[in-house]
């Protein structure tokens, strides 16, 4: 998956995931109200008008664009009836060729990390069948507990021929709090990345590994060095735009072949209609205003990258 | 919600918490046979296996514990109908007057935490209206990402009386790959140990915070140390029995109160049916041999704690 991944970026020109994040305070007026209309304000109603927003931003990006990265949170807040959304949009992107990064940030020991790995990645057995779960093609994957917590998500993988991103340097501004301190003079950010490096030998693609990282925007200068301290792995780039990263930043996280990064953005595609200068689409506009922003992303990266 | 659990577990003298953590393989045949024989070897079929399981479970050992931990992994395998299976769980713990550890190791940033926070302890804003999602007492939550993305957490804590229980050195044999790592002289858990008692010294309960631990009944040693550092968290013990924890090392985990400290086991109790000890109750008899499992926990506990 992490060649099929690498071929939509190259056909596409852009190293660009859109996080479909759908807080309501994103979704239009005109969205919400046709599906509350139809549900009353309750958790279907708030999935469906998710449902729809989402529908409409991917029908306005997905030939921009290798993949997108539903976060996992934005849906599960609404139980059931948002966890149903969630699996809705994981199909659809997929029926329309994209990559689907969930970002769910999952990580256990043992047998409950491959209930995870399965659930999200693999097929799981009942009887005689085995079925998908929530299907996606690559998940995040917390590594506080380890390699016995990550193992059976690469095993999964290997399997699968899917993947995982590893978070190692997060974009918040509190991530130093742990992942900056020292240890025998090294970050343990630092730590971490080589054991992705390591993790991610065992399951290569092409030339990039199956197994890649978080690294956030916001920290330039740790994605210059884990950069080096991975040079296979692909990096999963969030925090760009919204979060404050500069497109000049971005530079660090690739390779020279141009590639070993793909960025992320959200808020400042999906809510791009709520920004100053893409406030003239109007909300009815919103689909259509997170087109131009992924234009304009394509090309603040291509600057950087020149 | 911290001060319910200390008041359940003096009334149960069972500071125990059942890990409800439905592999299809603990699973009597009976009640697969019948599940699938209504729905077919399908995930709806699973995921009723899993919730028939549960009850009886459930309704056998429910006068004797104070709590469960359904883990969401084991549901969340068999995609929206799991997760049918663990809200109805959920549900039905509560009306039997059981306290819910959501095991759900969580964990993210700002608004996404706040999503997770909202979805399992809190209710979500949708219009004029507001709702719970998953609904649980407690959730485990992962501290990789720092202060910012446990902050979100413990504002739902506050707001619900609800609570957490952050991972600070888990019962896995990998969990020191990057928790034991030494950090000016101390391992990373002790200063995530030092993180969660200041976390905790927000939202106090009468005697103990609603901000407590994970700590691993698999290391004793670390546990006595955490104990003195987090004097006033509540610690959760998962590793016992199954993963090694005997009774003799609880103690440490214990404060000079009798308390402090929850157990939990898991394929200890509910597949107890397939150990030797309990093996006379044959697979008809699972919840019966839960329920003798329980008691003899409760007796190795008391035992530890003399």
């Amino acid at each position: 998956m992490i060649d099929v991944l690498i071929e939509k970026i190259k056909k596409t020109n852009a190293p660009i995931v859109v996080g479909l994040d759908p807080m309501l305070s994103y979704i239009p007026g005109h969205i919400q109200k046709k599906a509350f209309a139809e549900y009353g304000e309750t958790l279907a109603g708030a999935a469906e008008a998710v449902w729809q927003y989402n529908k409409g931003l991917v029908d306005a990006v997905c030939d921009l664009i290798p993949a997108v990265k539903p976060q996992v949170a934005m849906y599960e807040q609404f139980g059931l009836e948002g966890m149903k959304a969630f699996a809705r949009t994981v199909a659809y992107c997929k029926e329309k060729g994209l990559v689907v990064i969930g970002d769910v940030k999952r990580g256990d020991i043992g047998s409950t990390s491959e209930a995870y790995a399965v659930g999200h990645l693999g097929k799981v057995k009942v009887g005689s069948n085995a079925y998908y779960g929530f299907d996606e093609d690559f998940v995040t994957v917390n590594p506080y507990l380890g390699s016995d917590g990550v193992a059976p998500f690469i095993k999964v993988c290997k399997e699968e021929k899917r993947g995982i991103f590893v978070l190692v340097k997060t974009s918040n501004p509190s991530s130093g709090e742990f992942q900056d301190r020292l240890i025998d003079g090294k970050p343990l950010y630092e730590l971490v990345g080589e054991k992705v490096a390591l993790w991610g030998e065992e399951c290569m693609g092409a030339s990039y590994s199956y197994v890649g990282a978080v690294v956030g925007a916001t920290y330039p200068e740790q994605g210059k060095l884990l950069r080096k301290v991975m040079p296979k792995t692909f990096i999963l780039v969030p925090g760009y735009g919204a979060q404050g990263g500069k497109g000049a930043d971005l530079a660090h996280f690739f390779n020279e072949d141009g590639l070993g990064a793909i960025i992320s953005s959200s808020r400042g595609i999906i809510a791009a209609y709520k920004q100053e200068k893409y406030a003239s689409y109007g909300e009815e506009g919103y689909a259509d205003a997170a087109r131009a922003a992924v234009i304009d992303m394509r090309e603040d990266i291509a600057g950087a990258l020149a």
